[in-house]
């Protein structure tokens, strides 16, 4: 059963620490290009996305470097890329749903920017509509985050919070990118 | 503009403290039914979704008392009521997009249980689908929850990263059932 590789939003507008704020784990581009090189080795299925921001002050927005992909994806071979303007891979501009089940894919492990927010949702959203989905959490990274009443969760405590909510609620398995190429092999 | 009330699985089976552990927010039961009160006295459009759980230990399994709403919907008179099997409403057995495309309806607000799964989920898939969507935190509540490394985070802390994550994220504004109250005056 082939599984395919879905690379979210692994973009240079990410790089704007004065945009976002703090970062967490600076090991996550090293670990999304050791997937990369392990997908393509073997030639199975490499879907990259890519945020096309409407807000007019994001560093992603379609037009500008932030837009274009971070440098370990210079080597990438893609079977599929398109933008999305959501969250959701699933609510992007091209039917992912329909271009998995065209080839018969029902898993994919996923990566990519940022942790709680598009790779989270498409999880969430992968989950529910029956993909076998595998959360690589050490090849995400997000950001410091103000909540409604004026409090921050560290960056560090919104993954942790992403990994328990995809593991609890079955959603994903999460696993290290060490874990998912050793047990590939 | 007509604003929906979306209420989701508030249904007996979460009341097995065994099967589920510790909760939070004892005041959930009684705000949901301050808004489905609300939203009666005024006849504008009431959902509600009950989670049919295939799991074969669920409390949720439809044919046994768990699956049924809580005694604060008893006096529900809903336009529309439908199970789904996974968390997100808009995964159901009826497709609820379209039934509030058909009725012009773009905004909804979202309680019911758990906070962190079926309703995180179904209010960021909805933000994602361009729904003006108001969570009513204080009208929801989760159970404690062990991650994939062992640990647990609390009800409480699950509950802050769903507030932080929805609000951060612009998948919905956050809000208590007394501003919802209030401001829907």
């Amino acid at each position: 059963m082939t599984t395919a590789l879905l690379l979210i939003d692994v973009q240079q507008g990410f790089d704007d620490a004065a945009f976002w704020g703090p970062r967490n784990n600076p090991d996550a581009e090293a670990n999304i290009k050791a997937l990369l090189q392990a997908w393509q080795d073997r030639r199975d299925p490499v879907v990259l996305v890519h945020h096309d921001s409407v807000k007019p002050d994001s560093p992603l927005r379609p037009g500008q470097p932030g837009n274009d992909f971070k440098p370990e994806l210079a080597v990438a071979r893609p079977d599929l890329v398109f933008g999305k303007k959501v969250n959701s891979a699933f609510l992007g501009d091209v039917d992912l749903d329909g271009w998995f089940k065209t080839r018969g894919i029902t898993s994919f492990v996923l990566a990519g920017i940022q942790t709680n927010f598009c790779c989270e949702t498409t999880a969430r959203m992968g989950g529910n509509l029956g993909y076998d989905v595998t959360f690589a959490l050490d090849a995400t990274f997000t950001f410091d985050l103000e909540g409604p009443d004026g409090t921050t969760l560290t960056a560090e405590e919104l993954s942790r919070a992403t990994a328990t909510n995809l593991h609890g609620g079955g959603f994903a398995t999460v696993k290290s990118t060490k874990e998912i190429l050793t047990l590939d092999r």
